[in-house]
């Protein structure tokens, strides 16, 4: 029996390209020598757009519903007019394929530098909804560009939509030794979207007895992700204060650079993205200085979707030893890279 | 001639009533002898509630409308279901009244305790706006309590409302030395809201060529809160990412005990409303722990609103001086207002 991962992977711009390589070096270099990879480049991104308009056109989008997982480095630049490629890439790829757990680990690894003083432990996961809340696109203009310009967003909440997100995170909440899950949302201002989370919360909740839970107001969430990240295990939240929180949480646990997500349709109907949290950096592009970390643990979370936990497990444990011995050195993306391979090859 | 403050004052609940007494009792200590101080407390909040079933009824609101400002201590209590308080009360005087600049300045004092490592340098004023945005009540949900229920939240932002806080917000940096002001939003996802601000950011800003300015996604912005927040000046944001930015800028620079706010009506056509930012903290009411100081800094920003520079500051210089004396001494809420009622008095 031989086993095969198709993987399409969308390296993007600015440093994308130049840390997706590196994630798929040690992807490679963890493989069970039984298991094939296929891979198959997506040019989609910022170049694209400037030289044909187009973001990702339909025939594009079907094709990559065939593969297994989907691996992205970073997509955007300043040249291309905000939301652009947002709305038009990246987000039309998480709502399509029904990606709706974001999920976003946050763990202070020894060796990492935090701006926070006194070194607090930090290991928890956001799991972000990814389909739905102030993300739909629902919204529009009145009397645009002139003073009596009104213009709207629309969050749009379901109990379809809130009901899975929130199981999911009572199930990751479970499965972790402190079984710890917190609410966050701000049910005291937006009543309606509030308490259909907090319900949904609730209700589900009382499959779950062994999990404790927690509400906080997002404000306050992030007052104790700088003062106490330390009483976080599982947060489970919307899709805009997912997207502060992970933000907040990667700052204070070691970076931007070393901060993993997944954007993942946990029934499989469509394939899983796997990204780096943070952008395409055109600032630092080419210049080889990119850690490539962040993709790397993306690349775990990747094949521990799949079911490649021991792999999956060997790369955290690359990734973590290659952090604590760090030091002062400074090493270039391609070398942090093959540290990385070599270190979680088998 | 003679001239008199009349003060509205709203001790509400917790800790509330605790920290106004010792913000009056500052506010008594500094002003002139010309200048004649009138207060009228109301009883509003969670014990009104339980006691009446009233948040604010439309009599009191009327007759609040002639004051020269209002003094809010804190409302809200676990007690009272999320959002009575907060809607009837809270944010139906911030509506009513048209406080649509929501003033929020963080300063990391010395001798004050941050989170962050290093003690970076942070001195910067949030202009949140006040009246507009996810906060308009906007919304609804269908089929509640349903597996097919929605619910939406309608963020709601004008020109007009859009205009005046960016005006106020760049009339704020260009007083400022070093004259620097970012927008935050989410304009690669909020498309409609975002273009708006932007738009609106740009061409006010033509007005105020002497001003440096900068864009931040919210989510961007956090990082650099607690990364490098010596790079902010002047913050001009909407009322959520305002609330979610102040939150986390008070824990970066000194905790939330010496957060001060005011709610403004910068015309002057209604009362102003200052309040400490922190909540009603039921843990610790009626233990005397509570810190009054970010009250006490309200009421310097109440007094610089009147147009009472000379006594704000001296209560500023008060604060300053007793957070760089306090070490590692407890006192108590009445020994810290007495303190710096005395630092400040004439
Ligand atoms: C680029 C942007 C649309 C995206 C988001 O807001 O989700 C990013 O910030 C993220 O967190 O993945
Ligand atoms: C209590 C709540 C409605 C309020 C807000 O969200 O504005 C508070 O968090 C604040 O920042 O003053």
């Amino acid at each position: 029996m031989s086993r095969s991962i198709r993987l399409a992977v969308i390296p993007g711009d600015g440093i994308g390209p130049e840390v997706v390589a590196q994630g798929l070096k040690v992807l490679t270099a963890v493989l069970p020598p039984d298991v094939k990879l296929e891979t198959r480049e997506y040019d989609l991104g910022a170049r694209r757009w400037h030289a044909t308009g187009e973001t990702l056109p339909d025939a594009e989008l079907e094709s990559l519903r065939q593969y297994d997982a989907i691996l992205l480095g970073a997509v955007g630049d300043p040249s291309v007019p905000s939301g652009v490629l947002e709305r038009g890439l990246l987000l039309k790829l998480r709502f399509a394929f029904d990606h709706y757990v974001n999920l976003r680990p946050s763990r202070l690894y020894p060796g990492t530098a935090s701006p926070l003083a006194g070194r607090p432990e930090i290991d928890f996961v956001v799991v972000r909804e990814g389909t739905e809340g102030p993300y739909t696109g629902n919204g529009g203009s009145l009397r645009t560009g002139t003073p009596a310009e009104v213009a709207t967003e629309v969050s749009v909440n379901t109990a379809h939509g809130v009901e899975r997100v929130v199981r999911d995170a009572y199930t990751r909440a479970q499965a972790r030794p402190r079984k710890k899950l917190t609410l966050v949302h701000k049910n005291n201002v937006l009543v309606y979207a509030g308490q259909l989370w907090k319900s949904v919360f609730d209700r589900v909740g009382r499959e779950f007895p062994e999990v404790t839970t927690d509400y906080l107001h997002v404000d306050a969430a992030t007052i104790f992700l700088v003062s106490q990240p330390e009483r976080f295990d599982v947060i489970v939240t919307d899709n805009l204060f997912g997207d502060i929180l992970t933000d907040l949480a990667a700052a204070v646990s070691g970076g931007i650079g070393i901060a993993a997500s997944g954007n993942i349709n946990p029934e499989g109907a469509f394939p899983s993205m796997f990204e780096p949290v943070h952008g395409s950096a055109p600032d630092i592009a080419g210049t080889g200085r990119a850690d490539p970390t962040a993709t790397v643990l993306s690349v775990a979370l990747l094949l521990r979707h799949l079911g490649l936990t021991a792999e999956a497990e060997r790369i955290e444990a690359a990734v973590a030893a290659d952090l604590a011995g760090r030091g002062t050195t400074v090493r270039g993306t391609e070398q942090i890279g093959d540290a990385l391979a070599a270190a979680a090859a088998r």
